[in-house]
């Protein structure tokens, strides 16, 4: 095989097909998020980010940026081992303590990003328990299906938010087995939320665990911010909780909050915490202040709730179509990927709005989409940009409206 | 299933096994690394730090903070999305660009640790390169082999560091399919060498991509300290190089480098890049200053190699037992996982000296270890209390000694 030959014909077939990535070049500007310089080849110029998943502009409020700084200044910038061979810091011992608290949990576990921390939880739970059954939520992010995958132990697909489905296929499944069903709260690409507190009352039903990735929910959801399961008082009913730091919180890690003993247990035999570098100090102290902060003021979560509510009757108003969900994710619906790559491109160029299009196979082929996240550093003028600019697309490009101004 | 039991009876019996690990939390003091206070539950006390992969020092260099210190005030805390959705940024393009320099290849992709490098290129790699055959050294690390097994590719172990094995194996192999050697420069347990130069012959011979993992050397090796590849002047002979940011470079993140279409084919269908949230950009930022900074100063490593030669030449003088290898790593072999966590236990509550035991499973039984890192700033005071102290438990403890001084 001539290899190079091999990954260029692969490489020219997503073009064709219209899946090649290319990443926006972005110089965020500290304290004017979510302003921003877009280094393009062609020339640089000031953008408006409208699809981070820093949700809440935590990824420059002054507590997290001072903690950051103070991290740096005490105890430099690496933590310069695994957690088993001296990079365990106090910072991280501290954040693990914060994290536990803030879902009433006995225990948490620091991962380098939720990514791993999925895949690391999921894989080493499901592997590790003799006859594991996993029950996993169709839509499940690809972090939690790589990890099932990984723990070879048998994965039951139930259909996305379904509970009779689940309930039929846990009651189809050997009632001695261990179980584990895993979903999440908040779906990332509709905004849709799981039904939590029916799902716990069938684990209990059939002795199963629970494993709940709440990544687009923590800080967010709840009033001390531990996401969906918090703001519906379900968090003791939840084997597991697992989070991010790295979206509202606005800085980067992962983690799980369960029993002293899941923790322990997890710590203990995942290859993808035990063989790893942990996350620098500084990560860890920056993280603590977001979470910190964000437990004890609400200011953010309602001034992104209302600019939530204006973006969306904005869209309404113009009969743009968005999916109607309970969270704080927009999906507009372009429903076809040359059109959404255009209409991105041409935000990007003439309006200065930046929002990544999202094509297959991230979403099904048809409901290509323009993913929307409206955050309390978005001004009025913002919005009124933003919906003046999809007003003029949506007109050129021809792209459908729905008939009536509410959905 | 009682889950909660069964993870109390696993880790009783980890604990049974003396396997159960006990982190040290540590908080490190920025400018007087290797020193540090270790938070014991039963009070703090100052120590030095032996065992941290830290290994030039270079997380506290004042060009690292400042680079980290300038990004947070510039552009804030986290990247604030993947690197596809808004996560880009500056910091990552100008990072990757010094790492494909360093390595003299044509690009270089970033990942969030060397853990997940490891992992998602190689998986990447062996799945999407069909019939892809994987000839993977023994000794190889733990997120080499995860990454090997998560492709569900064909793999063939080869004995470490043993050509002859190597050339058996690849000679028995189909000729037509696909061929990828995996394996490491400098072995992190044991501070052995592989045979670079002689692997790249029988890759030729047999059309097969290599594929080198050199977290334990970058920083460390060669004139710019692109490792030993550089030093040995094997660089283009490489298909795949490696890296870690946590280590010599003193940050955190993995990396790979190698030729644009290759990087590009990992960027466009690794799940474990794809998925997750870039790295912040003040880590990108102090890591890049870190790289720089070694590319042209080899004081550390002068003086890194000096640090070491007089820690071995003190313990051969004493008779302690240590692996003879070409590299920076000095494992001294107790051989008993009762003594080797003995003697930590011991150096760290009367000595202040750290240094973790190495016992089963991260390496074989009857090899139990101390695995000790000198660097660049350990003082000879250091290295005089360190060595006295071994002298004494050694004594204490009676632990084999080599018959002559020098082995």
């Amino acid at each position: 095989m001539h290899y190079q030959d091999y990954f260029k014909s692969r490489l020219d077939a997503l073009r064709d097909d219209g899946n090649y990535r290319v990443f926006a070049d972005l110089q965020r500007k500290r304290g004017a998020f979510p302003k921003a310089r877009h280094m393009a080849k062609d020339g640089a110029g000031d953008v408006t980010i409208w699809c981070s998943n820093d949700y809440l502009g935590m990824g420059q409020h002054p507590d997290v940026l001072a903690a950051m700084h103070n991290a740096i200044d005490t105890v430099g910038a690496g933590a310069g081992g695994t957690r088993n061979i001296s990079g365990t810091t106090h910072d991280h011992v501290l954040l693990e303590g914060e994290l536990a608290d803030l879902h009433g949990k006995e225990a948490a576990l620091l991962f380098t990003s939720g990514y791993v921390s999925n895949w690391a939880a999921l894989g080493t739970l499901a592997s590790q328990i003799p006859g594991c059954i996993v029950f996993s939520d169709a839509l499940n992010h690809a972090s939690m299906i790589e990890g099932i995958r990984h723990s070879k132990a048998a994965r039951v697909i139930w259909k996305h938010n379904d509970l009779a489905d689940l309930e039929a296929k846990l009651a189809a499944a050997d009632p001695d087995a261990p179980k584990l069903i895993a979903f999440e709260s908040v779906y990332s690409m509709d905004g849709d939320i799981a039904p939590i507190k029916e799902i716990c009352d069938l684990a209990d039903k059939y002795n199963a665990m629970t494993y709940l990735d709440e990544v687009h929910a923590v800080g967010l959801y709840g009033p001390r911010g531990a996401g969906v399961a918090e703001r519906e008082g379900l968090m003791d009913r939840l084997t597991v909780i697992e989070g991010t730091l790295g979206k509202a919180f606005g800085v980067m890690g992962g983690y799980i909050a369960a029993s002293a003993e899941l923790c322990d247990f997890v710590r203990s035999f995942a290859s993808g915490f035990i063989f790893t570098t942990a996350l620098p100090p500084a990560v860890a102290a920056g993280a603590r202040a977001s979470v910190q902060h964000l437990k004890r003021s609400n200011a953010e979560r309602e001034c992104q709730k209302e600019r939530v509510a204006k973006v969306r009757a904005g869209l309404d108003k113009m009969g743009i179509p968005h999916i109607d969900n309970p969270s704080h994710i927009i999906p507009v619906m372009v429903g076809d990927p040359v059109k959404c790559k255009f209409i991105s491109d041409t935000l990007m160029r003439d309006y200065g709005i930046y929002i990544q299009p999202i094509n297959y196979p991230t979403v099904p082929k048809g409901t290509e989409r323009l993913r929307i996240t409206p955050s309390p550093v978005h001004s009025d003028a913002d919005i009124a940009h933003l919906l003046g600019a999809l007003e003029e697309l949506w007109h050129q490009c021809e792209v459908a409206r729905v008939p009536q101004a509410a959905q």
